[in-house]
């Protein structure tokens, strides 16, 4: 009750020892109730009746007594005030008052302190007081809608000034407000239509900020959940992800958007899409309103092997309308199988300075000394000294998990399909089959679930295919067969394509062996394959040497190339591309070169006009080469 | 009546004859009302009151009746149950009953039946029951929206559990059911506020979804139309049409949606405008809601020839899409001027599973045997021995006018529209044109709405461009002069384009005279024709082919080729397309041939790298292939 | 008054002269009140109560009075009527009359004047007459929305007739109606629910729209503003830009929608944020409604240098359908910085038959004598002797003010911007970047602002950017740091861009000194520049040359090609781009060229297979072209 008294004294509250010393008169506001006086507790009242054995005095609106002749000094009429003492709450709620010498006490204001009720308690038609931080101001035609958030939930409250003109032009985003009104619907969603918004001040506010911040850390708190599968290397990472979900689910507590940028291939499509039931599920929690999801998150795939800067202003002006139109705060940026590299650094640099959070879940490798300080979290193996067979899809099945458990019997299948279609050769991915035959799976349907999400993401381009993408990953399929279906269409379409492909480019391969007795196996894919069509060139390239390799069983580097890119795999040979794309650009001046990858996968680019010296010099430098047989491509290198 | 009676009985309906053998006793349902009774029936009643001359007992919660002291055997107190005959039923409506022994008699329960009202007579304010089936629920943030359809047509019924909970979730879609509530607005549409929804079940359920079907089935059946012109060779196609019209017209009245994919081109247009048209002022008239057709019908243009991976991919996810989010059926596929053809069938494959209907309305040399099993219908002129001079736009004007008669007067045009578009040479043309004439549009005015339709369809890409299309075919556009103007704009457009591409390519093409005196043209497109413009490739040939026709009058092949395709027309040569790719794709290793088309058109698709060989090899077949003057190519040839 | 009263008489109100001769007796309209009668005046009545002093007569339903028997010639039932003359209005209100003789009378039937309620007055609850006329007619599902006019605002009315069925078909787009209702709330913005609407006819029509003009004309006027810098030669554009700025606060007050087509590049944005914020605040300033501008105003980049056909084809076809489905007017179109051309005319004569009226504000080359003709309005420094010198943003900084000169405190840094951008080398470049620096720019800041607008131009592509653009410009930016921090994180990206671009074509330049002395250097873009991202062809051209200009300080002419089109750049050449394009096309038959731009700046395209032919012969044209040293390029190139 302290936090609501000012600041001149204590409280006169009945759940409190009445302060004998220094004297208090207590002025309540007309609000206040019968449960804040207290017996023995002195007040400044108002005579509202005068009969002869005494005078009726009112406290407030609602709290009235008696003084009795017998503990009454002076004579007052109707409506002068008085200083009296609560001498004593009869049985019968009667309230006996005596009069006392005001000369040298000291008035302190009480302010009603209203039952204050948490938002996930909302009942329609009832009058209420809420207490909470604004996650969103949105100014409509008419009213002015405020999403108040408590620690039990977020709720929008409509109060109206004149059409279109914001109310409570005083209050702003993140600041502790008390809202009273009655509880409505509005499209079917609870709404408070408010009576008052009032903003906490001062060390009431902090107070209320302090209790609201500590129940919201708590909430927040990622839920336990038991690993999958046991496996130490994984481990390690498990902290970061139980950290980031802290960080997710404290977001959504918040009322901020969150927008996820996926890799659009299979294991970006099994990192993405459990984190996007498992946020949506605990958005609808937070906000009583299935439609919240849909306006508070949104998930796009990202065709380019970093935060592309068509990407990046498309999502920057996303954030500033929602923030214009619908009075959003900026979007939190999750990015999935995507986002560690140098080549990110300059969206992140921008974006920081928006209040935008950004965090990372990543198995490429990644340049954490660049990236590192732009991110407010960032999960990667490498990181651990492990590698990317530690796939970004199995880290975010644990990380769905985390933020909610329920989501886990949709996902037991996910890691092992995030671990074929990207050839994690890691040693749980055993276990990790297992687990998915339990639920149905065998191997082959897992391999085919890969290929039917990658190919779908080919085809979607920039759209996020939300359903044909759950269905085709059987996250939230209410069908069995359906998804069945669908995976079987899919993966024999992309099968059927990528046959025809290798078919077209077969006889045009050109085959060296190099002085490291390495095989090197060159494509012009610009002039032998299929364009503008599935498998693009990275794909093509991916699968054409995964075929080599197959064949041979020797290390192989293969290289399709196109007018102005080149697309690079490895087996058993340490290419370090990074590296190779530094020297060719110090060698090849006016060349353009540039690009990305790591030891065995990568992609460069470089203008027209070079094509010929690029791959020359290129071949030159994997021909001298070390042998790493251990060294192993994924399929992870981006398509063009 | 006997539908609602349990099992047990019969029913004392008074527009039956009362049994008298074996003895029943009818205990009816509190609201079962005085329709309900009969005289000489036998009922368990209820005291109400005990007057000196006998006791009021009531028979439902509206039924009462007095059995009188002479026709008592027993005493009664108010609220005992005893078995009574009703004696007579009064000219006042007063009923006289008559105490009888219940020992021997069988009690049998009587539902109440109300009275079920059509869905076209709903009155606002009324509290009805209908009956029907369900073809969309839609789970909103608030209440769980119904759509209940019998056999006068859809509405929406609102029942509310809790904020975002399914209702009555032991109802599904498709299920028979019996709603009782008031009749409200709804975003100014009529809506049923649900009292009560219960499905029917068993025999009750059968019998009424029986009914539902007989009038569904009759209410499908195509209207009757007489053919815009007499033509023997159409009517063998008109009984495909019928079938299709009341196939399209029953889904309508079942609720599913349905999308339509159409050539991108001027017969495609002709083809797919009657039809959007008509089904639109079905659908409308169905639902009562003129917002309706904008939910459940779409026509989108296809710009390959064949029904694409990313078409069928978007397809699918805005179909799950729909059912997801509004609880809609998956809808109907409508194919037309396109869909024919063996490479459409992994895409139907698919779709089959999905519970996808597909219809194909084609006149592309067609593929019956790999499509036809995975089709619910497939009218296609090559079925009946006739040609693409039937053309899908003059097939679906027959179509639209079956399905909404009061199309016709918008349509007398458009089947010489589209014939001119794709060059028909059918008999029937000339009755076409005359027709056309007759509603004042005279033969260049045709044809230049035919360009102007290519060259809209060309511009708005992946667009439906609904009201430009409209007023350009002049089919639903209220103001004559706009339509011609914009014919003016567009056809003008679309010439000088075509002028522009001719004069560039002029002085490049090869001319050569075959061994089979054809004479061949040859044109580099991507090196002499403008590029990414109007006209594409398959315009740009198909406009050179037939200059070369005209101003020779001889047998005439030409091709014009890109980096990786070519397009095939000829004059006066069968060429047989699908067999050509076949041979190459035999003798070329390598250079990834695939196409179609069908005598005189195709289009072929090859790698880059061997593109000199397959034209050389082209070549050599077509000097070798057979004259047969009466082979003409059409327009039909799609875009690159 | 006498607008109602019937055509046969005169009018009884107090505020004119009672006519004597001849003698007319009023039957006025029973919601005709106190206000529309007269002393003196004779009126028909009817008799509502008889007494001994006489009989109470009612003349409309809320005006009475007594007829003493004193006055009083015959006998008089209730229900009767009788004809008497309003001796007098008491002081207390009461009305005293007397019977007179109606033999020779003539009876005048008096409609009631309702008092009419100008719309900016409307109050919720209230009910009201407005008079104006209909900007907009859509129908929905359930009433027809109308959208009256007057001379204060604009206000929706919904009049219901069925559901889904046109109400007052009689009345139609333009017509000046009367409404009466009452003022409700919809969607939170005040409409009227309409009791009754009457289209007023012949000549009080006439006179209403006489005023309704003069009115409109009034308020369309352009707000006088003091010039931001003193400038003669921008003076003379001033009166045509007053023009348009009354021409547009006119087509708001219409309730017509505005599509604005601007030039995607900074000059272009400069133009057109300023227009869009001042034109949006008008149109919410006249619907009171904060979503109008959304429903009326649309802004949208341009990519190539004149009105290309897929943008009129889709422009035409929203249009259409905000018509068709919102009984929208069809736009106006305004063409930012870009339509001056004689390419603009297919365009132009087009939409001029659709009621699309078209203004054009430009600093690029005109044809005026090709495109005024079709244009309502055009404004561009070179018809009056100018120069693209005075820039498009700087016309629009102008205009936007006289439209809303609330808008100046925000514009008063974007003619300098607008300026640098487009490397104004005007005499007012100093004032202007004066001013900016008064509001903080500097002049590094200004040109860092130009290259974030033409970087986020490239990567949003067809998306208009609303928020990203508003805040890199500053235009209605509520955050100096965030503003900063986007132009700083573009133009850094940009130049990275450009320096990366620079250095991939450096090496490959070609450089040769004309006969004329002036250099000459060509880059074959295709080969040796980076494809398909930033900066395109155009820009890139533009910064090369712009290196070049620097580094030598002599003429400079830069040719940037790729397969099928080159960039042209001169500074100190006198080219004439558009003869070049002429004389090639007559040069080389078959080589497809076309193109535009003026003096020292243009971009021509051709076929592929003739570009060495073309590119030889541009070269030969440019080393006769004269040295003019006072010409220099602007970087307003069209990328590709």
């Amino acid at each position: 009750m302290s936090d609501n008294s000012t600041a001149e004294g204590g409280s006169p509250s009945a759940r409190q020892d009445v302060p004998d010393e220094p004297p208090v008169v207590y002025r309540l506001d007309p609000d206040c109730t019968i449960d804040e006086i207290a017996e023995g507790a002195n007040y400044l009242v108002t005579v509202n009746g005068v009969v002869d054995y005494g005078v009726f005095v009112d406290v407030t609106d609602s709290v009235s007594g008696l003084v009795h002749e017998s503990g009454l000094d002076g004579e007052y009429a109707v409506d002068e005030e008085l200083v009296v003492r609560l001498a004593e709450i009869r049985e019968n709620g009667d309230l006996a008052f005596e009069e006392i010498d005001p000369a040298d006490h000291k008035v302190v204001h009480v302010e009603h302190e209203p039952e204050i009720t948490p938002i996930d308690e909302l009942q329609r038609g009832k009058t209420v007081t809420v207490e909470g931080d604004l996650s969103q101001i949105k100014q409509t035609g008419g009213p002015t809608i405020f999403h108040v958030g408590d620690e039990t939930g977020i709720v929008a409250t409509a109060a109206f000034e004149e059409a279109g003109v914001r109310a409570y032009p005083e209050v702003g985003l993140g600041d502790i407000v008390r809202v009273n009104g009655e509880v409505g619907l509005h499209d079917d969603v609870k709404q408070i239509e408010a009576d008052d918004i009032s903003p906490l001040e001062d060390e009431t506010a902090d107070a209320a900020r302090e209790r609201l911040e500590e129940a919201r850390s708590e909430r927040a708190a990622p839920e336990a959940v038991e690993p999958l599968v046991e496996w130490d290397a994984f481990e390690k990472l498990r902290p970061d992800l139980a950290e980031l979900a802290r960080l997710l689910r404290r977001t959504v507590l918040e009322g901020r958007p969150i927008r996820v940028r996926h890799h659009a291939d299979g294991d970006g499509m099994c990192a993405a899409v459990p984190v996007e039931r498992a946020l949506s599920n605990f958005i609808e929690s937070v906000h009583d309103d299935p439609d919240a999801s849909r306006h508070l998150f949104k998930r796009l795939p990202a065709k380019a092997p970093f935060y592309e800067m068509e990407d990046v202003t498309r999502d920057l002006n996303f954030a500033l309308e929602g923030r214009a139109r619908h009075g959003q705060q900026l979007p939190f940026l999750l990015m999935l199988d995507n986002g560690s590299t140098e080549e990110d650094v300059p969206a992140y640099k921008n974006l920081a300075h928006y209040d935008m959070p950004i965090a990372v879940v990543d198995h490429h490798h990644p340049d954490p000394e660049a990236v590192g300080p732009l991110l407010d979290a960032h999960v990667n193996p490498y990181m651990y000294d492990e590698d990317y067979s530690i796939t970004t899809g199995m880290m975010c099945v644990e990380l769905a998990r985390m933020i909610d458990p329920e989501t886990t019997d949709d996902l037991r299948h996910v890691p092992a399909v995030a671990g074929i279609s990207d050839r994690s050769n890691a040693d749980a991915m055993a276990d990790y089959i297992v687990l998915a035959e339990e639920e149905g799976y065998d191997h082959e349907a897992l391999h085919d679930i890969g290929e039917a999400l990658d190919y779908a993401a080919h085809w979607l381009r920039y759209s996020s295919g939300h359903s044909v993408v759950s269905d085709a990953l059987n996250v939230g399929c209410d069908d069995q067969d359906r998804h069945e279906e669908l995976v079987e269409f899919l993966s024999s379409s992309a099968e059927r394509d990528v046959e025809e492909q290798l078919d077209a480019v077969d006889t045009h391969v050109k085959h060296e062996v190099l002085e490291s007795d390495a095989r090197l196996y060159r494509i012009d894919l610009d002039k032998w394959a299929h364009r503008f069509t599935y498998p693009a060139p990275g794909k093509t390239t991916g699968e054409l040497h995964d075929t080599k390799v197959q064949e041979t069983g020797d290390p192989v580097i293969t290289i399709g190339y196109g007018p102005d890119f080149a697309v690079l795999r490895s087996d058993g040979v340490r290419l370090d591309i990074p590296r190779m794309v530094e020297e060719l650009n110090e060698e090849l001046p006016g060349a353009g070169v540039s690009g990305g990858g790591h030891l065995v996968v990568g992609s460069i680019k470089f203008v027209k006009g070079r094509r010929e010296q690029v791959i020359d010099a290129l071949v030159e430098k994997m021909a001298d080469a070390d042998i790493d047989e251990a060294l192993s491509s994924t399929a992870t290198a981006f398509d063009e």
